[in-house]
């Protein structure tokens, strides 16, 4: 082991925190996926991000708006109310706002004052995602939601979901820098037994990736059948990437260095983890995973079935660990270690730490 | 809009509030409905009120009582214990308690000690309701619970319900405080379409009152049918009075001024809302409406579903904003914008607001 | 009622409480009951104690084990691994754990720290249960779990059983320490009317004794069925005695003065309660209970049905009472009276409250 010493040991979700309590660490000035964009239609839709309220719609040429989802005149959430156009009629008293969150009419006077406005989220769309600007807007150009090119590509078979996870958003990005948790968690599901070593860890600007290669091995049962290798030994390399506190994509990348002429000598195969705060204590799990190759029916629902039995084991993972946190009054001052693969993760809080201490000092 | 400035603006429920937090915004020297008589008996029951416990029933002769619901032995319920004559014994140990709130029996001692008593609050039964003093006994006699002589006049018909609601009681009041909700909340309801003006509010001592008149029109067609005025166009007065904190009354006063001869010319229909604090953020809502005709068993009916269903509307709204102060961490910060129609709520707050100043420096 | 004047009057679990809450009263050197020995398997458990989670399993010999029940890698529930002979594994990455608490391998490194351990609770078991010791290990031998004889002797009928009660812990102490309650909380189930004066009360060491001796009277039903002296008045002595802030034993001996020859003319009843706290208002409560004679099947269920009806009737009251404590801002500042029958619990608070502060100066 390792002994790192870096602000945020003994506090992994960001720290350091005064008492052992849990607190938001999360930035603000950062893009978040809040939707997938089918969500998102002429009925006003409620969402809570970085325990924030916010009220999601779509104007009548199909562009995503986001604003406060409190009407400023007796706070009524403004996703209680209706469309009319462009604009969003508030349920309770009828005050009306424009997509960029001004008032544009108040039903029972003729003016209506500039401070009558709700706070307008910058949203930007980009392929089934609809990523969201908590911070300043006028900040809102300095990055970009990452492309995710497999998503979209021809070719390429994707499946996805969303599940709300009631933990801290930093216990599941930790979940998928480390792997190792493969024969343990879900051992009797993925069947992935090998990942047994740490990673190679490398950090590049605001991103941490690991890579790990691992000999020609008989694949995983799902892997085996998804692929059409079956049963024959293929060479892989593993790799996750943290793009930002709200993105993690990760692949396996396969070669099988004795395919007969003819045959699928490669495969890819790619997940992205999008991890979006709700409060200090849950979130929105936002995931997609895909081949670079057709999948069968059977394939598909093989796989889907595989990975929401998967994921389920790491929410009831994630969630138990928040349990300790939160009811154990040692909190976040119970001991911690650090171990061989944890270098990633750990990285990542080095990032956060700083993407905090930034925001903080600004 | 006129832009109020008083205390509590930005802080709707009597406030200021220290960081945002919705803190107990009820005076205690107010007489609050506490049960309808027919709830109270000769079996205990508890209910709480301001944060209280208290425990109801009726003596032998029939009048009410109501003692703090908190043994002071060992602080069980004295509501899981049962009456002998007008007595209450304690389901734990069998002490015993007079009416009055003292201690007449402890039963493994001959002396009962003087300050083995509880609370007893005063009552006052008036119609329908049994009225609760929470504050000081000895200032009991400074107000009066108001009489609503509609209730039980002679040729009148009334109906009414009961509800828990989960919002400050303040947010009941302001939402019957201003009409103008009718077209939004209850457009598929009560279908009152035409109330979009602000009415005149005038202020008489403690008392808060909104007038306002409306030419004749088509009425909505729930008080088209019940008053028996159909579709004719008929002129009408809509008013509402705040009477306390506890207590807020309401009236249509409907004429008709192309009546034939022999047919009713006018009609009156007349709601009650009573508000009782629970905690903070729960309140108990007592109601009554009322009609100085009769009602067809079919009105009557079709009048108790739509004012349920309109109702249920309230509460829902009044509960979604609830969460908005209570969730978001913005809270009572979060910024508050007043409109036209808002003038009796403001002076009702501003009433409020005297009233706890006045209690607290007492 | 003699007027006692005592820390902890008007704080009943072990006061004085600032401003009224309810904090934790439980001394951490103490031997407290954590299971019956047969809920602990190789099938690692889950039980929070003062607080704390624990994970209870026995190893291959059949020893039981308890440690902390989170993983001080990334604070997985060690609960939710599973057993490799002796050790422990963790389900999330597979850190593996000596019963004494170190660990001793770390899947993806040769080294393993010292500091990479848990805490091992001492446990004994004795009879049908296990205790554990929930302060400094090295303390553990200052005292011992006491010896509760009749539960294993021959010839005695025993049953027994488990309820989590959401009060604190003393609340039920004190709810044994006075039986008066008999009369009014089980005068429908018990039927034992006639304890109603306070009985003589002794202190010795640490433990806090009452007894009071009834002359010749009809049984109530279920100790006359039971004993087969059915409507015979039989003489009896009930005592009861705290042991320690986790576990009280009480008892009823009967006598039959006028037993025909060949006729039982005794009968001893026994029972255990075990109180351990899981939170400030919450606990674990295991009790059993004997008679000193055979029972049929019938008998046996009745008195089953019996107890768990009786002690199903302190439950719903003593979660009534700290309702009471928890959510009446008064909280534990409310008055609080102590009477005749009370010199056994105020004996009883009065040795909690040494033992606390001696725990504090140590």
């Amino acid at each position: 082991m390792t002994e790192f010493s870096f602000p945020g040991a003994g506090a992994p979700i960001g720290g350091p925190y005064p008492s052992g309590r849990i607190t938001a660490n999360y930035p603000r000035n950062q893009w978040w996926i809040v939707a997938t964009g089918n969500e998102i239609s002429r009925e006003p839709l409620q969402r809570w991000v970085l325990d924030l309220p916010v009220v999601l719609y779509r104007r009548e040429d199909g562009t995503p708006v986001a604003l406060d989802d409190r009407c400023p005149h007796r706070w009524a959430p403004l996703s209680k109310g209706w469309l009319e156009g462009d604009e969003l009629v508030c349920g309770y008293h009828g005050l009306r706002f424009a997509p960029e969150g001004n008032c544009i009419k108040i039903p029972t006077q003729a003016a209506v004052p500039s401070k009558a406005c709700v706070h307008a989220y910058p949203l930007i769309e980009r392929g089934p995602f609809v990523w969201i600007w908590t911070g300043d807007p006028a900040r809102s150009g300095e990055s970009q939601p990452p492309a995710v090119d497999w998503i979209e590509q021809p070719g390429w078979s994707v499946l996805g979901g969303y599940m709300e996870v009631e933990c801290n958003y930093m216990l599941l990005k930790e979940n998928v820098l480390d792997l190792t948790h493969f024969g343990y968690v879900h051992r009797k599901t993925f069947k992935i037994l090998d990942f047994t070593r740490a990673p190679e860890v490398k950090v590049d600007g605001k991103e941490v990736e690991f890579r790990i290669e691992f000999p020609p091995t008989r694949l995983a049962p799902i892997f085996g059948a998804t692929t059409g290798f079956g049963e024959k030994p293929v060479a892989r390399v593993n790799w996750g990437r943290s793009l930002s506190p709200a993105l993690h994509v990760a692949g396996q990348d396969f070669a099988d260095g004795n395919a007969e002429p003819g045959q699928r000598s490669t495969a890819a195969f790619r997940v992205l983890h999008a991890t979006t705060p709700v409060s200090p204590t849950r979130m929105h799990y936002f995931w997609m995973a895909g081949w670079d190759l057709p999948l069968t029916e059977q394939q598909r629902d093989k796989m889907l079935e595989t990975t929401l039995a998967g994921f389920a084991e790491d929410k009831d993972m994630l969630e138990a660990i928040q349990v300790q946190m939160t009811r154990d009054p040692r909190g976040l001052a119970y001991p911690e270690i650090m171990v061989n693969s944890d270098q990633s993760s750990v990285q990542a809080r080095w990032q956060l730490r700083r993407q905090l201490d930034q925001e903080e000092s600004q």
